[in-house]
């Protein structure tokens, strides 16, 4: 299956004092990527939380930094699901600009119960997205 | 009344590309003097939220800067708090390095009920801080 | 002269545990919208630095806080440029979700020389914009 | 070698919608952790910086969560640093509340010329920490 393709720009409040992107913001860039896939795959966060009544949580995270990116750069995140079990899931991240590789990283996911916070298998809806 | 003061250090990831703190921290580490405030006074905000069951919120904000922080700077906010009437308060902050006014301003709040959101007099508990 | 629409949709790490958007990250959405202005108007952020030397520099924040943003809310922000003198600017900033004003500001600014960091006069390109 | 210990504790804007701390705030945890690490060893990030004239730079973040920090608790991070070869070195991190594991990861660097912006061996000054 091919890739999601996420596009942003880099706003001035993302950068340090080294004159690029604090590497913290990568993880906010892959949520903002997770969050669009989902709300194009027409089941929004909100929909996951009000109607299945959980909550997706992250696990793990990992990034390879390459590259950096600075104030104004207009980049792209192209993104991939993959389902590990009836209970983890995964998403790929590549993070380009202009086709140079910037990063790449995966987060690695579950579902629990927004009453219990115990960990659920991934309910069907979000299951047939993968 | 004396000023309350709350000591800090700049992270490095709260600096921007002009090498400085970014402008928007200001509000962070107001927040951060009034946490420490409300909890040196013994009344932290978890008992604050969780016995008298009102959120405080932020109704308005005013910073004037004056001069800059960089990362490692070692700075103090000196804190006092003033009350407008049964329903709002305001935090002052003079946010210092070496004796150096680096900026000044002031929060205002009220408080509403955890559940209804609507503004609520301020507790007892709080105006007795006051 | 009318307003200039910068438009955006909140993003899950914006809010807090109180459920809505911390308020720091206003500040934000307003450097935002004032890139967005000056990258509409032909005179992006890089070409004020690179071409004129100087850096934007904030002096001035304030905002009053009438409702507030959650997961996922489209907001505008309505934004105005001002000149108070040759050494100061301002920005007017109205952000609407559907029509409710949700919190209303303003920031000031000068700029600065980047190598000697003293305040200059507005530079011409800067000052047609307004 | 034994583990070094940075204590911090939770800032309420670093909480989310989940009511916990939001996972991007965790490397930002990490880089206090470091630099608190470097600084008790004598050697602050600003003498790297300045008279070694490199920067550190990031290129390997992992992270896996087990539970979650809410607001006002009071972690630690045990912090322990390994050297790959003449060019990487990684932190380890642990991350405990109350002797409950909330989270570990490690990061990896390198260093680089301020100017250049290349690759250069990792200092003696840095090499002599590990």
């Amino acid at each position: 299956m091919g890739y999601f393709v996420y596009e942003r720009k880099v706003f001035f409040y993302e950068t340090d004092a080294q004159g690029i992107v604090h590497h913290s913001n990568y993880p906010r860039y892959f949520e903002e990527a997770r969050g669009f896939f989902l709300e194009q795959k027409g089941l929004p966060y909100e929909i996951i939380r009000d109607k299945l009544n959980v909550d997706i949580v992250l696990v793990e995270l990992k990034i390879r930094y390459k590259e950096f990116l600075t104030f104004g750069d207009r980049f792209k995140i192209k993104t991939k699901i993959k389902k590990n079990n009836r209970f983890f899931f995964e998403f790929y991240y590549l993070l380009e600009l202009k086709d140079r590789l910037i990063c790449e990283g995966y987060t690695k996911h579950c579902c629990i119960n927004r009453e219990t916070k115990k960990i659920v298998s991934i309910p069907d809806a979000v299951s047939n997205l993968i």
